[in-house]
């Protein structure tokens, strides 16, 4: 049977549609990347400098004002703002909760993080009866009488069995976007969600919740996978304990920001695109630099290694900083919607906002044709180790592109570290190899030399 | 013609051998090293508890009774030490060093650290002009005179546009080893060579050199990336500067350590043997977390994983923390010796010392024959992202083994983090992920599964 499907497999993608040169292309654009980068110098500055530059802060304006300056510097053809309304929330200064025995005086504290776009409590916080849940359908089961006036926490960890972390997150993530919702109808007063990450340890990861129109809003925070632990514990010995937390989060009204756009212009099919992008904006915690700084100074460093090796391009090739892909979508939304007024077609966009990590392939959306094609290339990135060309997936600000027939393209990394830093105080600039992510930037422009030279 | 060669590809390792049930013991496998491993715990006593453990110290006779003990509490079949004679090389407390202006009074401080083997100065250190070289032959051209009553400083970096940076390692670490020797036959007094890292950071890699019969022994330190360069500058400017340096390290007598090994017993062919190891000792600077606990650990686990599971093998399988890799090789070659002699066929060795890093696949040493067999299982790996399978190398340990007719295999791991922290300070606990490390000890149980249900 393996022997039959192998052999279906190659019938299927032996259509090699590439050259000798496109080697030492690829080879020249990997080198210029491991020896002469700039992608971690332009990360260095983002992370340390600027910082977490969540929507609508001053962060994220000094962000899209700085990678502007970089591009212009790096001279590429065109380099502009696109304006967009975005959401503002901000943390608040207070953030603080405890655990309170029900049987004797005494509590423990806990580390907790809001949720984004959550609401805060009032001064005095609130606390609570707690009762714990893994997944909608066992709150749904619950009577009104058994959620009413408690807080909900949903415990569900992610499956660690699951190789590509991705799919673990995907697999309990609709806790903290979902979770406030599903509690409030039926009465709860607020929500506490286990951290997404695999790793054990005592640090909360904020992330973006939704609120539903006639459903009452109430806050919501996350705790730490180990305090979750910690606090699934102590119910079993005492189901009457308390909650208390405190948050003085808050949305405020929308705020002028931008997508910084930069642009080699194509020779010959100038009005055709090929994007490559990242989100500028990141939370406000941490520096944002994996998630997604790395994305963002790796879309600016396929430009400038197109403009060191002197390729000229066919289509015209464009680095896209997309503002507010963490709690709203604005700037990839806009983008899409420019794009068609203007009669941009964009052939194909690539995002990268897997993390700075060790770029091990793709992940492809397109029709199977356009796929077949794709997929003939990945034996030239065999020598970098990253051939591992995969069906389906793209990235969050190119979504909006598909509409309009776009091929969606997502770098594809090492995921096992991601969920250890996302989201949280510990994704700082530290914590990204300079080596990883100059191969990841090197990736992406060797994927957009194919489709340029070859177009799809 | 990329498609003729395919074809050949495609008709050269097409001999599926393996069943769907082993899709599902492989599943197994890698689950329960996700989900119940122990080897991150294991490796965080080794490193935090223990730390480094040079050959000969203190520290490497805790670091054997430990294991021991954790593989007795692990229940396998047969636990036992091999007695070897060690080397026992040590730092001392001084290590200090500085770059001395000729023009004006005035030195910078540089981070230095003795390589591993060297003597130690005299007690108030050497100071001496320094002549730069890249390579030997550029050494061997220069004029005794040139040299003689030198610093000889060897400054040519790793190679940053290898991708695998055990490649870049290698194309530069002969400085290391064996600078020394070819500085002292011109007359040198002493060595400082630019430390074996692809990073550009203030942190000294040390690491074994070698002296030779004949030869005058020179005393050899390693400076940072960041000092080297830094080195290099000030002599284009100051061709006369001095570089004084002081250290105290020494070799003393032999000590009696130990191989330690933990075995299951084969049900049907016990006098056959696979052999999953690591090396005990590491460098005293750092927890020697990736080089080497991570390797032990992980052999511990594998037969831990074939326990929990209650696989019983065919074979045995043995789990070796081989001691003195670092500077000696003594308990590799012990090994092999005392396994020619106890008539124990070794069918392969698979050894762990590339770091508890992302596992890629596997570096395989074998006849053809055999290499196609075992290259027929690497799309049982896919799933789990590790089904790079390269021909060539094994490991330092068991390559004492090849003239037996061992299969020599190595776990081929992500390197670009490899060489920020080998044999530094900063080999440290907290550079470890848990799921790379369970990773790479479930692909190495399922790949010994294999051999051991199908042979070699």
């Amino acid at each position: 049977m393996h022997r039959i499907k192998l052999f279906l497999f190659f019938l299927t993608t032996s259509v090699f549609s590439y050259a000798q040169s496109d080697e030492v292309v690829i080879r020249d654009i990997y080198n210029e990347a491991l020896t002469n980068g700039r992608s971690y110098d332009v990360l260095a500055y983002l992370s340390n400098q600027i910082g977490g530059r969540l929507s609508g802060s001053p962060q994220a304006a000094a962000a899209v004002e700085y990678t502007r300056q970089v591009m212009l510097d790096f001279g590429f053809d065109t380099v502009f703002l696109q304006p967009i309304m975005v959401p503002r929330w901000v943390r608040g200064e207070v953030e603080k909760a405890k655990i309170i025995n029900s049987k004797k005086i005494g509590s423990v504290e806990v580390n907790i993080c809001a949720l984004g776009n959550s609401i805060g409590t009032d001064m005095g916080g609130i606390s609570a009866p707690v009762i714990e849940v893994h997944n909608f359908e066992e709150l749904a089961d619950l009577e009104e009488s058994e959620v009413k006036g408690k807080i909900v926490f949903f415990n569900r960890p992610l499956d660690p069995t699951l190789i590509n972390t991705f799919r673990a997150y995907g697999g309990a993530v609709n806790q903290r976007g979902g979770g406030p919702v599903m509690a409030a109808k039926l009465g709860a007063i607020g929500v506490v969600v286990r951290s997404m990450t695999l790793s054990l340890d005592d640090i909360p990861h904020t992330g973006a919740t939704r609120y539903q129109d006639g459903v009452p809003k109430i806050p919501a925070v996350a705790i730490s996978t180990n305090d979750a632990n910690m606090l699934s514990s102590l119910l079993k010995d005492d189901p009457g304990l308390r909650f208390y937390f405190e948050t003085h989060c808050k949305m405020m009204p929308d705020v002028l920001s931008y997508n910084v756009v930069g642009e080699i212009t194509g020779s010959k099919k100038p009005d055709e695109y090929i994007l490559v992008g990242g989100h500028l904006d990141s939370w406000d915690i941490g520096d944002g630099a994996h998630d997604d700084g790395a994305g963002c100074v790796q879309a600016i460093e396929v430009l400038r290694i197109f403009k060191a090796l002197e390729i000229t391009p066919v289509h015209s090739i464009r680095a896209v900083m997309f503002m507010n892909e963490e709690n709203g979508l604005r700037g990839g939304t806009r983008y899409a919607e420019l794009a068609k007024k203007n009669n941009e077609k964009h052939i194909a966009g690539i995002e990268s906002d897997r993390g700075g990590f060790t770029p091990r392939g793709f992940t492809i959306s397109a029709e199977d044709e356009t796929l077949d094609k794709i997929m003939s290339w990945k034996n030239l990135f065999t020598p970098y180790e990253a051939d591992n060309f995969l069906k389906g997936g793209g990235g969050a600000d190119i979504g909006p592109l598909r509409a309009q027939g776009t091929v969606l393209i997502g770098l594809y990394t090492d995921s096992q570290r991601y969920f250890d830093y996302h989201h949280t105080a510990i994704d700082t600039f530290d914590k990204v190899n300079k080596r990883e992510l100059e191969m990841g930037a090197a990736s992406m422009a060797a994927l957009i030399y194919l489709i340029d030279h070859y177009g799809l």
